[in-house]
């Protein structure tokens, strides 16, 4: 607040500038950058785009944080299924409000960040009723949950914490229940439906799914915002796992010779290829976030036509499977950076478990991981479907699915490289990536309808054909789409010919590393075939690793923030890996100290066997 | 203590009933269980089985715990090679003492449990030198490093906590250093080596290595230990996880309408092998720790015969395995289920956080589970180079390995399954992953021969031979004995009809689900040809899945604890999942108030901009 380090000006102006402010937030600490993001991002532009000109009032007030706010979806009942939230608000036309009320505590609502202990106000979602009793579905109301000045809850609203968390404990995380709250008609968030002050409800939208579908659009910034986080939190993990590796020394080729574990090719191959990701899905989130505001700078203006919503259908598809992606990734990517520490990555002065467990709830808020994948399979599929029955080409605006056009010829093609050495560039795995997507996309869209045919109904289909159809599916196309991306940008004639040697390995490993994971799929469908095909591409992954290692401590000092940043002992840019551990250890209190408890330890005991049955 | 939950008398007479103590102390707390297994298994365990008649005197302090012990090997700068470890033990004849000294603070032993806080004595690994400087290795030595009474450092000893960690917070891991510690003669654990007291040593072994791999013979009882601990961390995730499930509705066929989450195909994809993999993972873990018992038995009694070494080399390749196998499996299942629960599973009140945090250390401590591996593939490569050089057969006590005897012809056999049905046994499995292991072991021989071929010494060799090669071949064989061990449980006589079938299924969806972790190399290797091979083996996992979800909670009932002990809202076995949350919720402390802070928060608030630069 102080440094007013990001004026909402310079938001507007340069849109990658917030992905960078919460980057360096978050890097700092998280729970610092997920606040100012709930507060700021989420309930603000909650207000600013789905309100009107009505609730404008209230952003200089946020900007001010005279007000701060939350964002409530969901209940303890509801998460996913966000639709069959139960918090209602019937319009009372005698006092022009609405009334908000939660009908019993399955429907209060529940892990709201910032709601815990701070929060206002809070945008909340409830099932709109006029007088007559008509349910008009899901809608979102600005509601005052606490007096600005006390902290003390409104009259009606009962607001608390809901406890300690596996991380991000400096958000709190809250629950609401409110009993008959009123507020004033004019605040309800109308851009997407509105009461007249007679009660009569009054929307641009057609039928209520679609609707629905508009209400929920801010919950896609959220996504393409965690696609960033998690790659931060991936970076931090490998500098401090990376810097580790290279001053560790452990074993030798003979006594008392011992060399650094990075030297291990196993060392290599578990962290190399997470540097590679972490470099790929970096740009990857970049420019993503970049096609996010040209689709936002698009509905703020007139340009509501085709093209504009084929690009948001894009972007939903892309960030549907890019959180997943991200997340997983750096999930997994941070339990190998702990582990691969050894003892020292679980002390947690070190920090790897502070990312892990704030790295953990991307894989499940904003939409959970599993769940999420199905809208960029249906976004393919319905792609497909279009294409089979009226003959519609396959192109989008960012041409993500224009390659599909030639899916015929594609699922003809096969593995043919000669030898290891042609592996070493990413456009070998770029085109096993489109094969693979065309494959998983005919097989999945297979699945589906002999399902249906069966006799399963389209919510069983749909259910049945996820595992090994469009689970994969919708994860092969998003690693093909940041295989594709990472590759143009490291390929173009622009890049310094210095660092090209080395962007280019590290998207080659990325690429064959990912696509290493769907080896046995490569072999089924039938694009790989014999023995060499599998092994050629573990060995341009080892070669690849071999080929960065020297490179991986300039890599990560790029990447990674400074120190009192980083805030690692064994992850230090100096390398003076045990100083600086145990300096730390030194340093904490009481560390020398006897335990306040030592008698009742050493001679105030209890006896052996005192309470054993005599029976 | 005060239980006496399990006399000495009563863990001679009954192996199993140590296991079975350490898993329900360790249900309850982990920390509590790994304190006393530190002490009363780890620490008195080293002394009985290190030293001789001499040190049985501490044997009733240890058990009525008037002294408190730790076990302390690994130093600051050294963990996985124990033998490269620098603390000294220069022996006094003029006092008949050693003196036990940290040259430096790389030196300083560390992170060991117990020694932070609480103990009295320690079990001190030191490289032992006789007058004159000549050294002869490592030796143990017990170490009073805190008086008794007051629990205040011994002189010449800094002893302090090494601080918070990821989990596991109630054991004091700790670090000391020793400035010329004096100990009398008598206190060096002398079962593989001792000094006269005028300073010559003496020792039955032939040469260093042989020593020393006998002085860490007290590993191997952790390792199996930590087999155990891992399996009942997975089992307490998965009753959370899968209670949760069945309980849990979201979305459903048409409005309105929910259905548990356990229905999806996915949810149980996710969690039902898992459920298989505690069956079978527990069955094994509880074979090998009466294996071990025979080992430990046998080592007590005369046999120290040839079949005995032979059993030694056997457990401790499959300790070396299978806890890397039961640690990572834990660790991924725990994180599934984690997700699976959504965001409530990332409320720490439900424990799931707890147990993957109190699991994590199973993948890193009493050797690192990469480093473990190499031990299990060096024991199947060495059985194989006395087959090819001199002809040896392939048998061992346990009869792990008899199968390879055949393996000639069990690596031209291919799947021959003709439907789905057909493998829904795990006698399916169970032959693919005879071929897998004879695969895996022939390319990692000949893989090792390429290197030393191509000019690699056997340092190198065996560094550049563990990924793709050595790695999987010591996972693919314990998988196979936990296959087999479980199948062949499974398939007894005596097992009850009505359990048959469900069992059945478990041994059979762990060995699939397992197995198809391998398709790859089932492709690659030629043992798998053609797309329906693959999704044979899906099908199966799926169709399994399937007809398990109906038994599910009955199966997590079998292998939940009481309730209080298991300490999950959600996981509680009345299945009322909102009630207890929202109860467990709102009777956490301070819940509904401000917070202390509230003031700066809302009135005494910065300013916003005030330290922005004016420039």
């Amino acid at each position: 607040m102080e440094y007013s380090l990001l004026p909402v000006e310079e938001m507007v102006a340069r849109p990658l500038s917030v992905q960078t402010l919460i980057a360096c937030l978050g890097m700092y600490d998280w729970s610092l950058a997920v606040k100012f993001l709930l507060h700021m991002l989420t309930f603000g532009s909650a207000i600013y785009s789905s309100g009107s000109e009505r609730h404008l009032k209230y952003l200089p007030k946020i900007f001010n944080m005279d007000i701060f706010g939350c964002f409530a979806v969901t209940e303890l009942s509801h998460g996913s299924n966000a639709k069959a939230i139960r918090t209602t608000a019937h319009y009372d036309p005698a006092t022009e409000e609405f009334i908000i009320h939660s009908p019993d505590f399955e429907a209060a609502k529940f892990w709201v960040g910032n709601m815990g202990k701070t929060a206002t106000h809070a945008v909340v979602f409830a099932q709109l009723y006029t007088p007559g009793g008509q349910c008009h579905g899901l809608h979102s109301f600005v509601v005052q949950i606490r007096n600005t000045k006390t902290l003390l809850p409104m009259p009606g609203v009962m607001v608390g914490d809901i406890g300690k968390k596996l991380g991000l404990n400096g958000v709190d995380n809250g629950f609401a229940m409110f009993h008959k709250v009123r507020i004033p008609r004019q605040d309800l968030l109308n851009r997407t439906g509105d009461v007249t002050p007679e009660g009569t409800y009054i929307t641009p939208f057609k039928d209520d799914r679609q609707r629905f579908g508009a209400s929920l659009g801010t919950l896609s910034f959220g996504r393409v915002a965690i696609v960033g986080m998690s790659i931060v939190n991936l970076k931090l993990a490998l500098s401090i796992a990376l810097r580790f590796s290279a001053t560790r020394c452990q074993f030798g080729p003979s006594d008392g010779e011992e060399v650094p574990v990075l030297e291990y090719q196993t060392q290599q191959w578990r962290l190399l290829p997470y540097l590679a990701a972490a470099y790929a899905l970096d740009h990857f989130s970049k420019s993503l976030f970049l096609d996010l505001a040209e689709l936002q700078q698009g509905l703020m203006g007139t340009d509501q036509g085709a093209r504009q919503a084929e690009l948001g259908r894009e972007i939903h598809a892309l960030a549907s499977a890019g959180k997943p992606l991200a997340s997983w990734t750096a999930q997994r990517g941070i339990q190998e950076c702990r582990e691969a520490c050894g003892g020292h990555g679980y002390l947690a002065v070190n920090r790897l478990g502070d990312l892990r467990n704030d790295n953990d709830p991307n894989c499940t808020y904003e939409g959970d991981n599993n769940i999420l994948l199905q809208q960029t399979s249906s976004y393919l599929l319905s792609l497909l479907a279009c294409h089979v029955q009226g003959g519609a080409r396959f192109e989008s605006p960012l041409r993500t699915v224009d390659f599909l056009q030639a899916y015929p010829d594609i699922l003809g093609q096969r593995f043919t490289c000669p030898s290891v050495d042609s592996c070493l560039d990413s456009s070998v795995p770029l085109a096993a990536y489109e094969w693979l997507v065309c494959y998983l996309l005919r097989e999945s869209y297979q699945k589906l309808n002999q399902e249906k045919r069966s006799g399963s109904n389209d919510f069983e289909a749909r259910n049945n054909s996820q595992v090994y159809y469009c689970h994969p599916l919708a994860l092969a196309f998003l690693e093909l789409t940041v295989v594709r991306r990472f590759h143009e940008y490291t390929h173009q004639p622009h890049v310094p010919p210095p660092l090209r040697a080395v962007l280019g390995r590290l998207s080659a490993l990325y690429a064959l590393w990912s696509l290493s994971q769907h080896t046995a799929l490569l072999y089924q469908g039938g694009y790989f075939s014999g023995e060499q095909a599998g092994k050629m591409i573990q060995n341009a992954i080892l070669d690849l690793c071999s080929q960065l290692k020297d490179d991986a401590v300039a890599l990560v000092d790029v990447i990674a923030p400074p120190d009192f940043v980083l805030d690692s002992p064994i992850g230090r840019a100096d390398g003076e890996l045990y100083k600086n551990l145990w300096t730390a250890v030194l340093l904490e209190s009481r560390v020398l100290e006897r335990p306040s408890w030592w008698s009742e330890f050493s001679v105030h005991k209890p006896r052996i066997g005192s309470l054993k049955s005599k029976l």
